[in-house]
């Protein structure tokens, strides 16, 4: 049997997977950015009216995936195989929202790379043959990440030039078989990368490196130039991180132009909503994906997406060690047309 | 095209996929235990000449990879998927230790199942046609889980009589689509359970009705009864877990007897080593299996054996919080002849 790859990182699916829905949901503070539209609800109360930040967080999971559910028709139960995983220590944001889905379930840690990994695994297990549908899931909390990665909220402290902010934000898609599109065209699976970066405050910086190696990977293994692509999408490298990835293009002689966009740089207005150099989480790159982007694709705005989340891999205690940041990108192909 | 399903939560892999090479590696306490003579390499040192439990972690399982890939006479940068996971918060145990493979890598949080969940996406990755190999690999130690867990490991904590003690163990294993054997021949994945439990020092009680759950749905989907199999190994429910694992079934009319063992009871002396309800964590079934188990299939001991390791999903934070302990079980079925 000869396998689907086309080159050491890179699978094409032949089956081309179908988004069949999507949805995403988002706290108050992405209620009041630029993509505030394309979420399918938003929450005024952080706490999704729970009484901690991490019940929260699984809460808005929860909510998210229910969304996506009943738009693709199907009951939590009669999905096949659920990927999922958020930031929280143990995944336990996923753990817990998914627990009453009684549906298989594969738990994943991918950073805030989490979309992009749940999404090629839910569509390699359809197109491998075990399932004709399939969900990738995840999220983030602006509170939860903050307590655990950095400082108490009351604490109350400045916030470097380059740092991002966690989206509070949740995105879910159910794959199928047979589907309206956009279809999954082909999976670049993320290497982990180490540009020797120690400040857990400039995430962008070392989460570009991987988003340079991934891209590359797929733009070599593929055959397909950057310009195959209407839209090219990271997840959240931010102002700091899509600027360094430009450059690190630039140094092959690419410009990746206005096709380039960064999720973290879209989901916020960076000056006036004190941003800083954008967002970031689980949360971001799926919201956006989910609802900006998949929104889009819809009305033609894009035909043929490239998805590639980010995430970095330290933890709060590696770093105090003096380790420095692995960081990951996978990247999935999102196509209105099959190919 | 026909799924490979043959129910809710079981699929048969029509390749099936055969175990290449197997390591595993422990501690100074799996060196004093009933299996010492089935691993790779004991090592003395906690600290595997690192300076920090969670280095020691990362070290430790990069070095079983490292001998997994070199039984199988492979570059660890050759193994096209590796899938990846242990208990540490982000999952950073995997991430520094595959860090260096250049390999592309998919991050797992499956807890204590992380040995069958990974064993099961190595194997359906190979399956559906998306490489000719992949990996799966795991770790646990217990100075690094204990202070993340529970208490410094100074402050001398005194143990419940069900509490588990975490294995400092790594096992990985290398699938390739055509070898020696044993082979992967089907795959049950879990659903999320709960039972109600809140006691962090009671882990077996959390998890044996997620194995009861999984174990069932095997027997039921694949229509093979329990003694279809000459070993049915659990993760690490240990003394209290496997007890009222066997009392389940008992519920149901099925002894299962002999035929039936849990890694985390077969680890230590559980009286002479002072274990309490037995061994624990990711590197408990990992190197269990990757040790003892697959050398006795290949010595002819057992030929057909289902592998279910258990985990519990929970995070401290959420056990503060007053949650129950979410659980799950993976189920794969390891078998000497092709089926």
């Amino acid at each position: 049997m000869e396998t689907k790859r086309t080159g050491r990182q890179t699978v094409f699916l032949p089956s081309q997977p179908s988004i069949l829905s999507a949805a995403c949901v988002g706290g108050k503070k992405e209620s009041e950015g630029p993509l505030r539209k394309y979420f399918d609800f938003l929450s005024d109360d952080s706490r999704f009216g729970e009484k901690s930040w991490e019940k929260a967080e699984s809460a808005m999971l929860d909510l998210c995936f229910t969304i996506a559910c009943e738009k693709a028709e199907t009951a939590p139960a009669d999905i096949p195989y659920i990927f999922s995983g958020d930031l929280l220590n143990q995944c336990a944001g996923s753990a817990y929202a998914m627990r009453s889905t009684g549906a298989p379930y594969f738990g994943l840690y991918g950073a805030c790379s989490t979309m992009a990994e749940s999404l090629s695994l839910a569509a390699m297990m359809i197109d491998g043959g075990f399932s004709d549908m399939a969900a990738a899931a995840t999220s983030s909390h602006f509170c939860s990440a903050e307590r655990q990665y950095r400082y108490p909220l009351q604490y109350g402290s400045t916030r470097s030039p380059t740092a991002q902010r966690t989206v509070t934000g949740a995105g879910a898609i159910v794959l199928t078989r047979e589907g309206p599109g956009p279809y999954i065209t082909c999976v670049t699976t993320g290497v982990i990368t180490d540009a020797g970066i120690t400040d857990m405050t400039n995430m962008g910086a070392a989460m570009a490196p991987a988003a340079y190696d991934t891209l590359s990977a797929h733009f070599r293994e593929t055959g397909r130039a950057p310009d195959y692509y209407d839209a090219i999408v990271t997840g959240d490298l931010g102002v700091v991180g899509s600027d360094i990835l430009r450059e690190l293009f630039a140094g092959d002689g690419i410009e990746l132009g206005v096709r380039y966009m960064d999720c973290g740089r879209l989901i916020y207005y960076i000056e006036s909503q004190d941003a800083h150099s954008g967002g970031s989480g689980c949360g971001c790159s799926a919201s956006v994906l989910c609802g900006h982007f998949l929104h889009g694709m819809r009305e033609g705005l894009w035909n043929r997406l490239l998805f590639a989340a980010t995430g970095a891999m330290m933890s709060p205690t590696t770093n105090q060690q003096g380790e420095t940041i692995p960081a990951i990108c996978h990247a999935v192909a999102i196509e209105n047309r099959r190919i």
